[in-house]
């Protein structure tokens, strides 16, 4: 039993769904969210400069009293978890590995994917992650950069994104697959059209849902959790809070009152 | 005649259309270019932010001696061109007024229209500049974020980026429309689409074009230009060189050696 909040970073607002899995999961955790709004996206940044932030993001959270840190950021999870777990005092968990997990779980003799960001893609981090567990497994990667876009944009399920989708996943024939990893914290919002354009065979894995489930495992295993009622939400931007109204709801699933801004330089 | 190479800044590589724009009508110029592509995008940040790194980028290119500065950068001219223009010592170009100036160059009747970033339409510069010239006109604006993925991805001209176009332009109608100000560096790259979907009667404006031209026309004014061979051209940027190397040629139309990296929370 631990009363201090979960804290969760990503380098944008795309972390609120892993929020909202942590909400199902841990309903009675406190959570300390912070969004690097103002330093956002990290996909197109250089290694170093991820862990930099990472850390000053990572240095915010604990100041704030956080038992653990969960990575929502599949970038800083690629570059900075072992960083970060090699100097912080408290748990870090990143989406990478449960990512990864729960594709194994849905693998039966089929390949497996992976739909992220061309920055996730280029680290490698989760093909890394799969040739840990099983090096007789590949993992089919495709970077589809357009997609945060269109979901950014509202454009979950119009004819242009199907077209847009049956492009980027022509990478996956030949089959057949038994799971593809959405390894951005924005492409479960695709997921009808992901699901349409894949068939109903492929398992399509939320690596935000796979995380939380993970941070639940964690804190329970080291008796951190917090159980009771009433637990305290924050939220927390580098930069513009005013774009939490039309995105946060997308990711979150329920209006909150606007964020807080922090200065993450001074950190 | 002034040796001293002329500044250009944007947010990030698509300024550097203005560059090539920059090489046709200024053939002897020697150019400093600076993309703050660890700071990319702007288009997302707030005003202030916005001034803040724009000065740092100006302060940037006079430590390289510049005799004027050119913001490449549509949200950059949108709102830091006033504060920029009031505290450096030499001349500052954005690509709004060029912009507005060619598109009504294109005039004749008809309607004027704009699409640009959400945080370009959303500054209102465009209108601004339009009503100050021409009370009677509207400009109708529309927001097309779609657009600069789709060309940052190379899909200047698939099936989805017709239909992408095609649902953005809708707002077009009813027309005639004389002109469309292309209010973002990456736009022009969709021209042969805009073209296709708009119809030849409506003139695309390209701002880079238009502002190289302002540039050309400023510099003879203030016998400023510099004439002869040989000149010299230096490409920086704040992060993730490497990036240069496939978008580059895609603005510049060929290849230049990689830029070097500048510590731009420096100035």
């Amino acid at each position: 039993m631990n009363d201090r909040p979960l804290g969760v970073f990503d380098s944008g607002l795309g972390g609120l769904s892993v929020v909202r899995a942590l909400w199902h999961h841990l309903p009675s955790e406190s959570i300390v969210y912070f969004g690097d709004t103002g330093r956002f996206p990290y996909g197109t940044r250089s290694p170093e400069v991820i862990r930099r932030f990472s850390r000053q993001n990572a240095a915010f959270l604990l100041e704030r009293r956080c038992k653990a840190v969960v990575v929502a950021c599949n970038t800083a999870s690629a570059h900075a978890l072992e960083d970060l777990a090699g100097h912080l005092a408290v748990p870090v968990l990143g989406v990478v590995e449960p990512g990864v997990e729960a594709a194994l779980a849905a693998h039966h003799g089929g390949r497996l994917g992976l739909l992220a960001t061309s920055g996730t893609v280029g680290s490698g981090a989760y093909a890394k992650a799969l040739r840990r567990r099983r090096p007789d497994l590949d993992l089919v990667s495709i970077a589809a950069p357009l997609f945060v876009a269109l979901v950014e944009e509202g454009w979950t399920n119009t004819p242009a994104t199907e077209l847009i989708v049956r492009e980027y996943t022509k990478g996956f024939a030949p089959g057949p697959f038994d799971a593809v990893i959405l390894g951005c914290t924005h492409f479960p919002l695709l997921r009808p059209v992901l699901s349409k354009v894949l068939g109903p065979a492929v398992a399509l894995v939320d690596a935000a849902e796979a995380t939380a489930a993970a941070t639940a495992t964690l804190l329970r295993a080291r008796g951190l959790e917090r159980t009771g009622a009433a637990p305290r939400h924050e939220f927390f931007v580098s930069d513009a809070p005013e774009k939490f109204e039309t995105l946060g709801p997308l990711f979150l699933g329920t209006h909150v009152r606007l964020p807080s801004v922090v200065h993450i330089e001074n950190y």
